[in-house]
């Protein structure tokens, strides 16, 4: 087959453009050095070929690394999400399978869309990234995508429906129903959502699941939410003033959209005399390691962390072998964990 | 200054030994090519000339990965102790301040002592190891030590006097005698420990700064402790053990020798109705987060992890760029992080 020979080069794409090879190359790599109505045009033309820089980046190369690049955010205390870690873990051991090594880097001081990155490219030091932090409006994507680098993303490009980089996710929003669900069995009809500020495109996704299922099973999800930060603080205040109401209109269940905010409420029901699992339920969502050991143990919705590192490596072999991607998008399934606190 | 004109060579340590240069080399890389009693005897050639491979080592390479390896080992569920979560933020963070990224890798299935490291070696991938899990027996640590591989140890060479290559290590006696001063300062005399078998140096280490404080104190250790697995259930059961008794018999305070153990005594606490901080004093080991998110928070003793880190940046330096190194182990000590718990 001649499909390559077919596909579209820098030179088509200037053809097309009416500019040069060397603004096209600019476009990719420096766009602003270009006037926005060039720039504009130049990518109206790469879209229009469907012309992959990436691949142009690739053969630029001399020499495969074998390395792949994740940057890592500083530890945070007082807070149970260790996600990153477990994730850290499974990409490891996915990328070995693959022949590849993960390179891990860390941004100086507060973590600009670039830093790392550029260093890293400059020297040429990886032959492709793994971006986490996608949800935070997606720099790092829409950066490393102009410059045709091969990446993947953990996390869907939310807010980005021209995002054409390969992805995967978890499905917190289907998490979250389970949750509903289980508590729903139990008996439970008023069942609070302890979330996050309006803006996180996780946590909204993770709160409709519980709207959307508290309606299906015909009940009512009025003044039985709290939106916060993703602190314990948040999550002992929100419970208290939830709670904090006649009997009749208390909530007897918890879902909370992260184990950190679990993990305040417990406080709460602590303070309280109040039992997680006997007088009041509780899940959070990440199964991190507080939620295993901690008394009572807590039910929380569970990532299959390990099998986005085998979709996400999948990816990155399509990626760096130049082998076509039928769907730039993987979405994974969650598991609810059932402990004693529900 | 000729120093270095002087230093001893492959060739002179042939000569030392009556051997081939060839030879040398062998017992270098491969020594299982080699007769026991020729591999003595060129030991104990390099031994007297003060030979170092290291940086005949160095001589060989043509390039600078600027990068260092680490191993992981697989994340375990179930237990509190995500210590080389926090060890691998931190040396990211150091590394990156000396120009050097941090390459993580895994072994196949079963680790065995070179699993990963002859891989990376052979691809000349990495300029020098971190290894964290010398507490083993060391093979690692030996291994690398005949291959002239640059490494440095979190962890003392314990058992090893001969041991040469640079470490750092958290003097975890020190941090024991904090939590016994700290228990005997809230008035607490009959205070158990709950620690780990018989041959963990480690362990035996923990272990010594409570029998030795305890008696320091003029307080009797008789009966008051208990040794097993670094578990939750050995936690629980330990606990529950110690807890049978008398009344006049029982411990009021518990030393840890993890908070993992520390999180079984908890679960053992609330099925007797007991509260850590009101009945009974607990005191962890690691200052994990679940330490700081469980209810009550758990008193704990704390490594200095960043330090660890930035000491063995420093040894990394000093390493790869031929400096001397005056003196090959640096002891960090702890502090005690005085929660509800206690």
């Amino acid at each position: 087959m001649n499909a390559p020979l077919n596909a579209p080069t820098l030179a088509t794409v200037a053809d097309e453009a009416g500019v040069s090879r060397q603004t096209v190359s600019n476009a990719l790599n420096s766009p602003e050095l270009l006037r926005p109505d060039t720039l504009a045009r130049v990518q109206a033309a790469i879209e229009k070929l469907g012309y992959s820089p990436n691949r142009a980046a690739r053969n630029l190369r001399t020499r495969s690394s074998h390395l792949v690049g994740l940057r890592v955010e500083p530890a945070v205390e007082d807070s149970a999400n260790a996600l990153m870690d477990r994730f850290v873990h499974s990409l490891v051991e996915s990328t070995r399978e693959a022949g590849y090594h993960v390179l891990l880097f860390s941004a100086e001081g507060e973590p600009a869309a670039t830093d790392g990155y550029d260093e890293l490219l400059r020297s040429a030091a990886v032959d492709a990234f793994v971006v986490t932090d996608t949800y935070r409006g997606n720099p790092h994507a829409a950066w490393l995508t102009r410059r045709g680098v091969p990446f993947v993303a953990f996390g869907r490009p939310w807010g980005d429906p021209s995002a054409r980089h390969p992805w995967v996710d978890v499905d917190g929003r289907a998490g979250v129903v389970q949750a509903v669900d289980h508590l729903v069995g139990r008996g439970h009809t008023r069942i609070a959502w302890l979330g996050w500020q309006k803006g996180s495109y996780i946590g909204e996704d993770r709160r409709s699941g519980w709207v959307d299922q508290m309606h299906a099973h015909g009940l009512s999800t009025s003044r039985l939410s709290a939106r916060g930060d993703d602190t314990l603080e948040f999550g002992a205040r929100a419970a208290q003033a939830l709670l904090d109401v006649p009997a009749a209109e208390r909530p007897t269940a918890f879902v909370c959209a992260s184990d950190t905010v679990a993990m305040g409420a417990l406080r709460t029901f602590d303070e309280l005399g109040l039992r997680a699992g006997r007088d009041v339920a509780l899940v959070g969502f990440d199964d991190s390691i507080a939620a295993q050991v901690c008394t009572p143990t807590l039910t929380s919705v569970r990532q299959p962390l390990e099998q986005v590192a085998v979709e996400v490596v999948r990816y990155l072999g399509r990626l760096l072998g130049h082998r076509p991607i039928p769907d730039p998008g993987c979405v994974l399934t969650p598991t609810l964990v059932v402990r004693q606190s529900s």
